[in-house]
């Protein structure tokens, strides 16, 4: 239950065109945890440039921005720091006193995930997506010192032009393409997604690699997680991605860290 | 305590230059006895357009508002309810699919209360004041029939202007006005105030009166209404007008309209 509310409590939110409650339960979680006079609430808009300048107005602490408004934001913002910058991609506003900082912590979540399951930066990479997560996910890659890899995208512009961003090669498909890791940036396995079944990639792939990173945080188990445990695959789950982001986020919006049990036991909360 | 907030609540808030804890404490108190799935939160800003932008777009169900805002937020509404044209002067904001229609709760409440008690039309009142609020009272008055009235104000301008809209006459002091009823609505008497001990009006002015109208809220018991209440006059407090203006409020944002007793026990918890 989140504390009483008064007319000191701190606001912070989300900005998303599809809103889920794990954002939501996720931070009102720690701020009980750790009696913050905070609380959280995500909200949807279809007017981007009115949204943001109301978190200025009204002195809204924090917003968390998902699809599809990420690169939107960034004329809204006075200040983009590092990890925004090099994707040019938003995923968290600090607005202090009325002045806006964009972060992207996906990016720092992701650098942070390499960096904890010391996966070996000599691997050989295949990446399928090509949009703004992926583009995070490259760029992480690129600055852990992943020097080969494949960014693999249907899409005749967007994929060879993120290859290209970060000096990895484009393929259209995954044939003919052998990898150490495979890293699925698209919604293939989401929850409700009409390919909610589908594997990113193909077993036969799975079977060859060592390491799967599944960027979908929804089911915490996909069928391409479940795939690669059955065969004891070292495996990355989107809900570690977003439950690491948001942290970051918290740790931005409140000046505090949880402790690893208390973080644990909010992503566990979170995910319902 | 609210209930636990997810993506689907529905937010309420207030704009006031000086936020107080009545309005989140009073809403929330209801929306937790009728299980309502709102929050309610107050805030300030220094941009009242960019704040009322932020409400249409991000779908803030309604938005009380306070001074210094009640007549800057008119061109920013998409509709007048009677009862804001009535004073051009706006405390509530509807939010209905982003278009935005304005009311006047305190126009209303003062309205109700004059009936309630059955206060005379035939009395003759004084007024002090020309605010905001005074035209509320004084527009209120001229609806429920009273034709014989003094506005009382220093000011030179806005004085005779209130008086001559309504139709009332203008003195600019106590000094030889003699009236059965006495309203208060300037700040003489308010909680926190340097005028925190004045009686609004002289005690020979209270004694011959048979009516006393403070609409000053905090304290709920100013030293005019302590003083009126020892001379055994009918009192009408602010302190009812506030509770009767949020529960105004809240039936517009909500559809739901509280037991007497789910008011009582709201307006006595927010009063805190």
């Amino acid at each position: 239950m989140p504390r009483q509310i008064n007319k000191d409590t701190t606001v912070c939110m989300s900005l998303a065109a599809r809103p889920s409650n794990f954002g939501t339960r996720f931070h009102n979680f720690l701020y009980e945890k750790l009696d913050l006079n905070y609380l959280y609430k995500a909200f949807t808009t279809t007017d981007i440039v009115a949204a943001i300048a109301g978190v200025r107005a009204l002195g809204i602490r924090g917003c968390a921005i998902s699809m599809p408004f990420k690169e939107d934001v960034i004329p809204l913002v006075d200040e983009m720091d590092a990890s925004a910058k090099a994707i040019d991609s938003v995923n968290t506003i600090v607005n202090t006193n009325s002045y806006l900082k964009a972060y992207n912590t996906d990016y720092i979540a992701i650098a942070t995930l390499l960096q904890q399951y010391k996966v070996p930066a000599n691997l050989t990479f295949a990446l399928r997506g090509s949009g703004g997560m992926a583009k995070a996910v490259a760029c992480a890659l690129k600055d852990a010192g992943f020097a080969n890899g494949y960014i693999i995208a249907r899409n005749e512009e967007k994929g060879p032009a993120l290859a290209k961003l970060y000096g990895y090669q484009w393929q259209p498909d995954l044939d003919n393409v052998q990898a150490d890791m495979l890293i699925n940036v698209t919604p293939l396995g989401m929850a409700g997604g009409e390919d909610e079944q589908t594997l990113a990639f193909s077993e036969q792939a799975i079977d060859s690699a060592s390491v799967v990173f599944d960027v979908v945080a929804l089911p915490a188990e996909t069928p391409l997680i479940k795939y690669a445990r059955q065969q004891s695959k070292m495996v990355i789950t989107g809900s570690e991605v977003f439950a690491l982001q948001a942290v970051e986020q918290f740790k931005l919006y409140t000046g505090q860290e949880p402790t690893q049990e208390q973080f644990e036991q909010a992503a566990a909360y979170a995910r319902g």
